[in-house]
């Protein structure tokens, strides 16, 4: 059976080919965002899949290094995939920012590659969606941030959906007011996992990792499982951090109230001191987004707050706010939930081709259908009307028009 | 000034970022293309941008080979960036087109990678934006294939344009008749050059580099020059082919009774005996589409029909026709010509923020503003209203909203 001239047709392990209709899936998605992202006035750009690698690893070091596809290109150079669209931007800005003046708002929509294990069921090629405002410390930077999380998933349909929202500078204020101010990237670390392994799991590695004591952790865990109201929620951790958190907390509730002016329901934005988004990056607002219908998955946009986005490649700081849509991860969900409403083929009418011989007087006609708006695919040859309607039917078109010589001549 | 411990912010040689304005005018191409695809029926389709170097190197061999982003994976795999849409396409069409069907129409939008040598203006990643029908030997596909590059360049708004269409095996019956059958890959690849290099030169390789005598170098440049209305045209070639070349010739003018009767003037899809395309790959119906006010940049949309896509991948034969729209040398010819007519911003509306105690009320208009359909960037800090002004003026809004105290209080 094997032919040995036939080269086996496969693409690599983690990588994925979209068929039409996974593909029509994620425009579908990107094209929603994309439109919330223009009426906020964020504007598109792009950048290389391939940079120096010196780029690349500044700041991640060997974590990364393993992840990265590298090689050395034809000229020499040590290169490798971008594995993220957050450093690309942060060369990008300080490469561009002169020119491009601040505030900066962006949004990029690209590839990544990481050479993960795919047994976690993770792809080596996936796409990124962020989108940032860099330049200013301005919370209301970060409130439209949380606005334009909040009108993708309303505009995306998918049911209803919360997003979490803290600030690093809160949780810092506890740590300092329990004495943990040393150990902050640890403890926070192990509070981030708390609705992965529970209380008593977090504890334990707060005690043997951290260095807390019993009290220290138990104090830590209380103030994160505070709930409540998002204004009750303010007010008893302003109460547990005994000051320390004032700043944090002003700037939260700024926030806060930023989206009550834009009539976002409590019930969609809520304050919870456990989202503490491990990386150090984050130095202000942290942002988590879960679906009600499907919060096992996780957080579908997650973003934050950071100090200085670039500060490996100018002197310039540049403070920032964004978040990342989890693109494979949204759609997966979608999938899950039937919600994903896409037409199951571009044009939606097929014109049957019913007479070989009078095939030109069918490309006239589907053109006239055409310019008068519609989507019309003409099927090219004059098969068995069955077969056509087959097809049809299969790919999904929504009618076939059927034009055939008169019965009666 | 330098400090070591920043990291100069640099693309590679032959990459490029695109910021805002280039990236706008990049998506609006494409969102027009995308359009018209749609409305006859293409489905988009995704795929990796890697792929194992036994895959990619099949057809093109030693020369495409240098042009490779070729590495050693992870995994110890020899695997390369892809450096066209169509051999991932036939990798494609050979896995999927048991579940997919015929015929398949589908369009593909993305970067490839070329190791090319920057100084001749080249990049070494650019985007590629491919439709192709798949599994049908009909000339309605190809008829099709050209109307859909009308469309575009009617929808794009760049003045007038030319489809110049031609059939190989026209080209072949010619060859025959004169007596050349046996070095036809070479002699059309002469005549290829005859726009650029001129009919003497052409001559000269076709009697240096083919070993055709003059009166059949002169023959065949006699052929290839035929010119007046299409109909014209095929009758004059038909003569000199003495009937070689009459299949093609039914071919072509099934193609051009088509663009006829969908309404298409003859000024805009001319028959020219002179377009052959170099490449081997083509067997049928060949495209190649110039703008009137600069034509001088080549073919912005080329393609034709091939009788196997995937001969390398399967023993199914899969004969189809496609194009390719040249994105970077359109984008360069619009912006020359001044015909990129995209928004400068993404939101045609600022928010000029007054006063930074009422952040809050700013951002709930800004929310009311864009509930009511309205495109808003609110700036996010409350600094100089000149200022405000300035960054509305560079960034190109085109309206600024201020709102500020009453000035009678």
């Amino acid at each position: 059976m094997n032919d040995p001239r036939i080269i086996q047709p496969r693409t690599l392990k983690g990588f994925r080919d979209f068929l039409p209709s996974a593909m029509q899936a994620r425009d579908w998605l990107l094209e929603s965002a994309r439109e919330v992202f223009h009426r906020y006035g964020y504007a598109p750009i792009d950048t290389p899949a391939l940079e120096y690698t010196e780029i690349l690893l500044g700041k991640g070091g060997a974590e990364s290094d393993k992840q990265l596809s590298r090689f050395e290109d034809n000229g020499g150079r040590d290169v490798a995939l971008r594995f993220d669209l957050t450093v690309p931007l942060a060369r990008f800005a300080a490469q561009h920012i002169g020119e491009l003046g601040t505030p900066f708002k962006r949004y990029h929509i690209g590839p990544v590659w990481r050479g993960e294990n795919t047994q976690r069921g993770r792809y080596r090629e996936f796409m990124q969606c962020d989108f940032d405002t860099i330049g200013t410390e301005s919370m209301v930077a970060d409130t439209e941030t949380a606005l334009v999380i909040h009108d993708v998933f309303a505009s995306l349909g998918v049911g209803e959906f919360r997003i979490h929202l803290n600030n690093r500078r809160i949780l810092s204020g506890v740590l300092e007011s329990i004495g943990l101010a040393e150990q902050s990237a640890g403890a926070l670390r192990a509070v981030d996992k708390l609705p992965k392994i529970g209380r008593d799991a977090v504890a334990r590695e707060l005690e043997e990792m951290v260095g807390a004591s019993p009290a220290e952790a138990g104090r830590l865990l209380d103030a994160v499982s505070v709930t409540g109201s998002n204004g009750r929620v303010l007010e008893e951790i302003g109460q547990i951090a005994e000051g320390a958190a004032d700043q944090g907390i002003a700037a939260l509730t700024e926030v806060i109230d930023g989206l009550t002016a834009a009539d976002i329901p409590e019930s969609r934005a809520v304050v919870d001191m456990s989202i503490a988004r491990g990386l150090d990056y984050y130095t202000g607002t942290v942002f988590e987004t879960f679906l009600s219908e499907i919060p096992e998955i996780g957080s579908v946009c997650s973003g934050g707050r950071y100090d200085d986005l670039a500060s490996l490649y100018t002197k310039q700081r540049l403070p920032g706010v964004g978040a990342s849509l989890g693109i494979d991860r949204l759609l997966a969900a979608l999938e899950e939930l039937g919600r994903i409403s896409v037409p199951a083929t571009p044009a939606p009418i097929l014109l049957a081709l019913f007479d070989a011989s009078r095939a030109v007087d069918y490309v006239g006609l589907a053109a006239m259908m055409r310019d008068a708006g519609l989507g019309v695919e003409l099927y090219p040859d004059a098969k068995k009307l069955g077969n056509q309607l087959k097809y049809a039917d299969r790919k999904g078109h929504q009618l076939v028009v059927i034009v055939g010589p008169s019965a009666v001549s």
